[in-house]
């Protein structure tokens, strides 16, 4: 049982800890129950089935801060005050609409550009839209999803689910230049009814030479049998290659196999470039056990100036085997995860 | 009903052509009806289904004119005078043979080398090989396409179906690198039988640091309801990512899904590299409404630098949200469009 | 049939020998029996269906020895004094257990880091987790494989098939960057029960500006009808595109489409980065004829300084149209395969 579990999947609002609580998992104080087979053994029922998204269809109300952080740099924040980098992880299910009051406490134009959703220019979020936020002032975007379905003319339309992500589009250049590179970015992750839920999500961004900008990689923790998803963001001026170490994904929408007909690629690296994203999910150790696995960038001189950190799986006992816990080099022990739990303020409001 | 749809699918001849007459769209001066749901409504027959590729098999002949434009670049051209970069669009049916004539008109090597079709090693197009065609000369290169089927062992062979691209080889280097830069591309589509056949098709080509070879991004137009086809192409030395703002597609064979198992990705960013090509279909505005829609590399000094422009997305009445049509900076309005409509005049030899 | 096969089947062990020769092919001294349509036609059944993997189970011991190559290079061998650039190919079942006896005949650390199979913590190849070799010391590494299946919470558990490679990951940095520049990699392909397997297998690594660390590419010859399987492998510092001329391929796990529902999309150039791999399999001259076939990463410099070779395809009775066998600038006549015809020394332990 993860003894501290990210609650990102709150952002689904109550809709899933419903869910969740009905399908028979007790809930901890600090987040969701796992309902991973290797993670609970209390119930026959509690390892028969992975839970899934909810139908989407609410109606959901957040505001987002952009504040300066004390070193300087700039975030998003759920709450003022509690900016971080990246921004706070946004959820959705296909179906569900979302109205975000960005709120710009800064002395200069920000702004809040999405990829993946359905929004309208006026939501845009660049300048030669006018749809960026003036210092001290405040604007509502709106993003939509939808599902798939068949348009009236034949064809498929792809439902929004995805791995998507969220920037500004106006500091310092009218691409946001200037905003990325300081930390306003974010994850966006769009979830299509009967998706596998994962018992914690971590958000990695290559940005220029950082890691969540950081100069070395943060450290991300899990216990063996956690399915842990991980949203992977490029931004900047270079390409790189992200790297796992005993683990892989599928290169699909989902990052993981729909069955034994999907044809898709199964592997541990990826070129990606400014903007790409794509995410996955994996179980912590399965079938190479519990060790500091590493994860970095394989361009070769990036990993060696630091752009690399450590997936750490631990037994569930709590142990790394051959790792003191206070290695050099990758990561240091006092590192955050770059997965800040994220309250929605937002699911007060759905429905 | 877009008023000045380009008729990009002439260059799958006459059959095409009546058979969409057949299927009971008007057929206007300029180019084609729409059959897109949102563009056309006065019979049920018009919204029912969408256009698709007819079967391939015919043999078809064409004059390729390899010329300096007035500012000193190169281009392809279907006719004495009208080289542009990038060169015609070429579309073909699987089962499809296309001979073609390369008229030189320089007094340096030049040639023609086709990705993703069927060619034997003297229409490869490659000075070892010495199938480029000297000063003055001319040279017939002859592509193939085949459609999928099933090999006598067992195996599947794929077919040409593809979102391709055309090339000098011999200009500057033996790898074309000068005839690359000075404009010597164009896209070339393999369609399959049953692929669904698009309003509009623009080209957007990343050629080192230009789209096009113009130092900004061209404006692309369309109307809300149009079916509009991209080619991306990259050229050159860089890598790049290609985003669009408000759309997007799957990163499969037609950048469309196919329905409710295909597990491709659906992607608005994608990295790609020099002699990449993909293609996909969008549906003009949808679920966004009309607007000046940016497109642009998202590496942020290429976008910085001018690798930027829009898809310009007009409501029924032409106007577009927000617009004013006489913006700066990214993409002037008089700009031409990429997509020249080319007549295919190798129509008429097809059966 | 070809003249001189390359064996690399023979690393799947006995197992698959003997099912080949059950499948009604001669076993020639140098290799195996082609299978595909064009390379045999004296039986029906020889023609009917292509060879396939069988299923996996095996234990295998090998011993790998890391070596200094005459020209100061580095590499991996099977026999002492056989270390080669790139290592040997590691075939692998899902099912299958290899353990690698590493010896380090160099006064420097060294190890050995896969990708994509299961391993655990120890056998990592990293510093970090003390899993290296001393220098004139040896440690066992231990790589498992497994099928695909359902977990038990229902979800689907993606087996371990791929176009894989390894490394070292100590030499020079803890990223193995003096390791990897100096040849420290090789190619590893897990198949899957019913895979198809091909007549010869060629390892293409782009190593920083180098193929498989030589300044020119090598040359891979066939005949025509040769069911040629091509690992593509990824090293340094640059991102590259990697591009065949006259042939191409699916971008999914097997480089083959399954079949018509199969979306994947056909290509015949990919963008890669360091420690991306693929790998496809292509009939030589299928529908294109026997010929000096350029191979090439597609960077414009790249390959005008080198990084380019020739795919010979030759006629049954061994010639190749336009290609005197002495040409120039792209790869020599006396330069080696890439792909060395390597024992399975270990075969004799399975089972």
């Amino acid at each position: 049982m993860p003894e501290q579990s990210a609650s990102s999947l709150e952002n689904l609002g109550r809709r899933v800890f419903n869910r969740r609580l009905l399908a028979g998992g007790a809930v901890v104080a600090t987040g969701l129950t796992s309902m991973s087979a290797a993670g609970s053994g209390s119930s026959a029922s509690a390892v028969a089935e992975a839970a899934v998204a909810p139908a989407g269809g609410a109606v959901r109300h957040m505001t987002l801060y952009v504040e300066e952080l004390a070193d300087g740099q700039l975030g998003y924040g759920l709450e003022k005050g509690k900016a971080s980098i990246p921004g706070p992880l946004i959820e959705m299910v296909e179906g569900d609409t979302l109205h975000i009051e960005v709120i710009n406490t800064l002395d200069i134009d920000v702004s809040l550009h999405p990829h993946g959703v359905d929004y309208e220019i006026t939501s845009d979020g660049t300048r030669h839209n006018n749809s960026h936020v003036e210092p001290g002032g405040s604007r509502t975007y709106t993003w939509r999803t939808h599902a798939p379905g068949r348009r009236a003319d034949g064809t498929w339309r792809a439902g929004s689910a995805g791995y998507w992500h969220y920037h500004d589009h106006v500091v310092g250049t009218d691409h946001g230049t200037g905003g990325l590179r300081k930390g306003l970015y974010g994850p966006l992750i769009v979830r299509r009814k009967g998706d596998i839920l994962p018992d914690k999500t971590f958000t990695i961004v290559f940005n220029d030479m950082t890691i969540n900008n950081l100069k070395t990689g943060p450290d991300f923790k899990a216990t063996v049998g956690d399915r842990v998803e991980i949203v992977m963001i490029t931004h900047g001026e270079f390409y790189h290659t992200f790297h796992m170490h005993g683990h892989r994904w599928a290169d699909n929408r989902t990052g993981m196999l729909s069955g034994p007909e999907d044809p898709s690629p199964v592997i541990d690296n990826k070129i990606t470039g400014p903007a790409d994203s794509f995410g996955f999910q994996i179980i912590a150790g399965e079938r190479v056990g519990a060790g500091a696995w590493m994860y970095h960038c394989h361009v070769q001189s990036h990993s060696d100036m630091g752009m690399a950190g450590f997936f750490l799986v631990a037994k569930p006992d709590g142990t790394i085997p051959g790792h003191d816990g206070g290695h050099e080099g990758h990561g240091a022990a006092e590192k955050s995860s770059a997965k800040e739990p994220a309250e929605d303020s937002g699911a007060a409001h759905a429905h």
